[in-house]
């Protein structure tokens, strides 16, 4: 027999001492979910404060992360016919002006050099906010014909908008992305790629990060600066507001014209391209922490997690003889597998210790290996997921781990789906989506006549915001009335309390 | 047979029309070195002007260059213990005020931040020129007792120096790099990373960019702004000019006693930690133009070339039928094999054309496919490090394409050492040495007494400096004389002019 379910855990020579649980000290999610999220992120060692206001620096276990979502997700672009580059951080502030409703946009949020060196500068330059008018201004020199396009550029870079509220990873002054921008013949052509990046954008998000999200387009009033749509992935996090997770714009002509991005065409006329920008940034680790963490701490889907295996030997009798040397040989085993295992054979540590810290820090799979275990070639597996224990024979592990591996990644997923499935509720009336934000949260599904006035007053009453409009309308329930002034209710929206 | 190798470029079906080689308008190497290189960058599309003075665009040829780079090195820098992080953008003046070397060295190219969007700053914030003093903010929180020791770390940014003379990839106001930042318990473990780094800096340059360098410590004139020591590898480019390829600093306990990071050690006194840094940027880029290119374009060494192979059919008769399936064939078999392959199947280009362009663009391995090719069960192999052309029977291609490869790898670092040895010299005295340095340029060999004053006497009358001081002088020849005041050499070293 290879594996056997252990009923509960706490039996055996390998269970853990109450009394060292040091990760006691996480205020309970439900208790504070602010707090839990910043001491999960600061003890775990994912982020730290910076000494500028607003500012954070992400920990090399953070980073760890975002190394694994940059991958994946660099992989999946390049597919997709991308190419990376990258352009200047600096933009003109004239640049900026050209397009007026994306200089109102972004202007609150810029950072301005105005020095280089002792000097003045004649023009003050933006710290990019986001990176349409710089990509224009270089389009407009490198496109002449139609046999030009597409472009499809994306760039992995820096961002800065200076925020007045902030919380690490969700919202700081500066951070990483990754941004698309492209340019196409024609205006389906630029729908088609906005709306494959989207899907692209929601497989990555559910298959690698475990988040079920629900895609759509965002009202005017959420839309970004400077765009003909925004579309959007959002997700539930576990204290029931919403997180925009990515969003994917059809930017129109909006910054061809401006810019003069022009192209002869295939009967030799003149034509303004068609554009599209794109982007997910590192507020995905703070999804991560949101959707998946508990009172023991993180909850890392092993596809992105920095150690998918943690190996620790128990330290009983003569261990560095008799147990060691075998927890060595799951580590190499596994690592030569493609596996990402951290065997922590710290002295200073005890194995209680050890277990309470790999929780908090969230990695998928706990094994234990003691001297009664090597006796009987076998080792102990503790799930993260459902901190469920089975009996591994050390023979079959490497054959064991990929598929124990797999089994976290789509247990974690099913338990945010259900979570998310469990708090979207229906709104018939305005009294009904009151008391549901209040009581319930989450997303609500309601009719919306389209108006921003209705939409304002929503938010106002209730700081709920029409957070996407279902892409396939058809799908859902008949037409209904506005949730708010009752006119007739032109599409059916999801509406939730956002960070 | 597998390989027959072929005596002269331009006999058979695939030779070149020369009245295609269109880039016949790059200027040649030899009549304007400065004119060719950039326009080698601009024509190969590595890079493009953007409309702000000194900053570039890299465009994607030159990007997946740098991400070539980026992987290889990072693969190093991690095999040897140093975990990824990401720091600020930011940093306030009484930061760098802190370590005054280390401001007036950096004052004069920062550029600085006053205004985050309507509000003027409390303090100015620098963009980063460099982030020792970020990171030593930091690392005085993160680091308690010897136990937290050594800390080693290394982040991949963008870094902005306000530069009034500016060349693509060489010097400009935004490049990016990687910077390892280490904190170790005593002098000797700071000092054995520093050497560590440089060696692994050498190693890499060597093998993967094809580079011979010379390695050795900087003058206390050309050290970094903060420095106890600075060590650094540098080449010579093929004008004779030499380039500081990296730098790996020993910081002393210059940073750790402003920032006050100290540790409890192991006899629980309180000590200030040794720090190191070290570093390598887009730079390296503008190496391998100006140490392997040529009057024809680029050479890359297939170690970092985005395409390593370019499969290009040859359109006579039929030869979608023909000959197209070949070359697609070609191109999976390889692809399948881990090299990256381009098919050129395009059709409004002939083959001379393609082939004058790939060969501009540096790929190092050319296949071509005509029907007779085809026919014969063969292709046409043609080196871009030699020019030489062999046929290849098409059964062995997966297994003899990376002999090849290597070939080509070797032959580049081969032809580059030998052009460093031939353009090394020594100089007994100073008339020597300034008849050397405007007749033969190149490195010149000679003694100095160590003092700064000599050294900027040479630079003010020859424009030569310093390049190294090479770490085993022992294996130099017997002590001499100061080339310039002879007074007792106390230090071999190697000079040139330098970018």
């Amino acid at each position: 027999m290879d594996r056997i379910e252990v009923a509960k855990i706490g039996d055996g020579e390998n269970s853990l001492n109450k009394n060292e649980r040091f990760v006691k000290q996480i205020t309970p999610k439900s208790e504070d979910f602010s707090r839990w999220y910043v001491e999960i992120i600061r003890k775990t060692e994912m982020a730290d404060y910076a000494p500028m206001k607003g500012m954070m620096v992400i920990r090399p276990y953070g980073y760890a992360i975002w190394e694994n979502i940059q991958q994946l997700m660099d992989m999946r672009i390049k597919d997709a016919g991308h190419e990376n580059a990258y352009f200047p951080l600096f933009i003109p502030e004239s640049f900026l002006r050209k397009e007026m409703e994306h200089l109102e946009g972004f202007a609150p949020e810029v950072a301005w050099v105005t020095h280089g060196g002792q000097e003045e500068l004649e023009e003050r330059l933006a710290v990019r906010p986001t990176s349409e008018a710089i990509i224009g201004s270089m389009y407009a020199k490198w496109i002449q014909s139609w046999r030009d396009l597409p472009v499809l550029i994306n760039q992995w870079a820096n961002i800065v908008r200076w925020e007045k509220v902030t919380r690490p990873f969700l919202r700081t002054t500066e951070f990483l992305w990754q941004e698309g921008h492209t340019a196409h013949e024609t205006a389906e052509q630029a729908q088609e790629e906005t709306i494959r990046i989207l899907y692209l954008y929601k497989d990555f998000v559910e298959k690698e990060l475990a988040i079920p999200v629900i895609e759509g387009k965002k009202s005017v009033r959420e839309k970004f600066a400077g765009a003909e749509e925004t579309y959007a992935i959002e997700a539930l996090m576990s204290d029931g507001k919403a997180l925009q997770m990515g969003t994917s714009h059809n930017l129109g002509q909006h910054f061809s014209k401006v810019f003069n991005i022009r192209f002869e065409d295939r009967e030799q006329n003149l034509q303004y391209v068609w554009q599209t920008s794109w982007g997910v940034s590192t507020r995905l680790i703070g999804a991560l922490v949101m959707s998946h963490g508990d009172d023991s701490g993180l909850r890392l889907p092993p596809q992105v997690a920095p150690f998918q295996v943690v190996v620790v030997p128990i330290a009983l009798g003569d261990w560095k003889k008799d147990v060691l040397p075998w927890a060595e040989k799951i580590n190499l085993d596994l690592r030569q597998k493609g596996i990402r295992v951290r065997l922590d054979s710290r002295e200073e540590y005890t194995p209680g210790w050890k277990f309470s810290e790999w929780e908090m820090r969230g990695v998928p799979l706990r094994l234990e290996i003691g001297p009664r275990d090597v006796k009987e070639n076998r080792c102990v597996a503790v799930r993260r997921d459902v901190q469920k224990k089975e009996i591994l024979n050390l023979d079959s592990l490497v054959q064991l781990v990929p598929d124990l591996l797999r089994d976290i990644q789509t247990s974690l997923f099913h338990q945010a789906l259900d979570f998310q499935r469990r708090n979207t509720h229906w709104a018939e009336d305005y009294e009904e989506f009151k008391e549901t934000i209040e009581s319930k949260k989450g997303f609500i599904k309601a009719w919306w006549c389209g108006d921003t006035g209705c939409e304002d007053k929503i938010k106002e009453e209730t700081m709920a915001t029409v957070r996407v409009i279902p892409i396939r309308q058809e799908e859902e329930e008949k037409a209904g009335r506005c949730v708010y002034c009752r006119k007739e209710g032109r599409e059916l929206v999801y509406f939730a309390r956002a960070y």
